[in-house]
């Protein structure tokens, strides 16, 4: 089979907001189902992820990744299942992870196209624990953090799809681990679920450094930031000598029209020998491989856990990213584009 | 008190063998107790630390330290107690370590004397687990290995002062852990005491490459070498993409007259992007005082063990000494100049 008719539904960009994006900055389109060319592949998404880095994408600036173009399909991974076939090595039935973006089919067949073994794991942690944010928290943990038994490593947004992961990593390495999150429940699942040595609640606690420096007696030594902002700051200022901070991402500031005004820390940088590196995964990706392996095997021996947040229906998707910025998804957040149960 | 009267003894080096040293290229002399200077203090050495680094001393070649001049006192790491005292911050009774020598006296009170607390850990670790060796361990491994959660650590001479340190940190790291000695009791005691997965003997294998392959089914990640020579050549063979060498010791090579003849191996290393690094512990001299901490506190909480082989007099240092170099030692050598209860 090489062609599927009919029609299905996309997601396109429709403005660019220039704080907080709303609904109405997104469109839903109907579309033909293309025909695919030689060695390409139709497939139908089943998860779609939705990640902090696609605002980046909503802004017509230059990037490491240049922007959706207004009218465009927004951006995104997915994991989906292949309809039809003109690549030698995919069948239709075929389960593969590519970037597809915001939208009920693609074509695939591309450098980006992955074939997944859905027998190792569920299909959607393609999209997470052992899909880019996976690949994140690992290359990012040990290639820029670089922890040391005994040290003190500390994670922004600890229950987010990086953040769970890069925590649980940093245990197995022999590190203390401490958890910055929103909310009693976030605090209690990364502390009890996922095995952190403490989680502060940044919304309930009135002195956040003070927080820290109880729940590290020995200073920081790694601060993995997912969140940036006055959160990071106070984290900045209890590094220790020689501490390394890794720049993955910062939601809080990712809606600012305008740069935020806040402490210069160079010279106390200087000071302490402080690294501060930040990094995109892609730069790891020749690492990909070896790291998908031993996460895999992690996940399997049920070293490592994950939570995902899945929400249905690719309508929801807009209203989901939106939460997303908002810190209201609770683990690892993807739409169910179609039913699971539709590639079985 | 500021002097002591009466006469000591120490070792001086007699002659420079080309090759294996023997008893005679070393000199017991008795010489007179010093007077001590301003700021400095007398210092009656308990334990000598014995190395494989000091056979690169006693030739006349340049490295990254001077070799030491005939007729001159071994130098070498030591652990002693202040007997005499003109440094305001020192007492009679405290015990430091310092690089003394082969020696029952001798003068401290320079940048490399460091007061040790005696009721933080047997005081004959700071010549082992707490002192050079255990740095060089620790650092070696996180500063130059780099090892991630899942990969593969081999190191050679486990069971020696640094292998038995590096092979326990890896573990704690969340690595599978192979180390290679030589016998079945060494090997027994790094599996089975510190805990490594497998330990190969490679006096008692036909093929170290196959030994090799079933020890490290993922391949090897990180090698961190004690020994170099065919050893290490077999271990190179086997290395991953990305994998790192820390280049610690070479105690097969040191009694070599002339370079030993080996494949060669960057053209391999280029196809599988190996890192391989040489380094002196002091490099990351700067790193000694958190490494400490947190091994300090390793070492108390049972999580890291070790193994040390003191000898009593040191009159008998010459021939422990060229014992370590055919690897006759188990554990951490060291030579009890002096009985400890001394200091009680």
């Amino acid at each position: 089979m090489t062609s599927v008719s009919g029609t299905y539904r996309r997601i396109v960009l429709k403005s660019r907001p220039p704080g907080e994006p709303s609904e109405s900055d997104f469109a839903l389109k109907e579309v033909p189902i293309p025909e695919i060319g030689p060695g390409q592949v139709l497939v139908r998404v089943l998860y779609l992820s939705l990640d902090p880095y696609m605002r980046g994408r909503m802004r017509d600036v230059a990037s490491y990744a240049p922007p959706v173009g207004l009218g465009e399909v927004m951006t995104g991974g997915t994991v989906g299942q292949v309809v039809a076939s003109n690549h030698p090595g995919l069948q239709v039935g075929d389960i593969v992870e590519d970037r597809l973006g915001w939208q009920e089919y693609g074509v695939g067949g591309g450098a980006s196209m992955r074939k997944i073994d859905p027998s190792l794991a569920p299909i959607s942690t393609a999209n997470g624990i052992l899909g880019m944010p996976g690949m994140t928290a690992y290359c990012g943990l040990f290639e820029v953090g670089m922890p040391k038994v005994g040290e003190t490593v500390v994670v922004s947004a600890a229950s987010g799809a990086v953040g769970q992961v890069v925590g649980q990593l940093a245990r197995l390495a022999g590190c203390r681990v401490v958890g910055i999150a929103g909310g009693p429940t976030k605090c209690d699942f990364v502390r009890d679920e996922l095995g952190f040595d403490a989680c502060i609640d940044y919304k309930a606690v009135v002195d956040l450094g003070a927080a820290l420096e109880s729940a590290c007696p020995d200073g920081i030594d790694v601060y993995f930031d997912n969140v940036g902002g006055p959160i990071s700051d106070a984290v900045m200022l209890q590094l220790n000598m020689w501490a390394r901070i890794v720049l993955c991402g910062a939601i809080s500031q990712y809606n600012a029209a305008e740069p935020e005004m806040a402490p210069r820390l160079p010279a106390f940088f200087v000071g302490r020998k402080v690294t501060m590196r930040g990094f995109i995964v892609s730069d790891f990706a020749p690492k990909y491989e070896p790291a998908r392996r031993i996460m895999g095997k992690l996940v399997r021996e049920g070293q490592l856990k994950y939570r995902e947040d899945i929400i249905d229906g690719l309508e929801n998707a807009p209203r989901a990213f939106i939460g997303l910025l908002r810190g209201e998804n609770f683990g690892k957040l993807q739409i169910r584009v179609s039913p699971e149960a539709s590639y079985v």
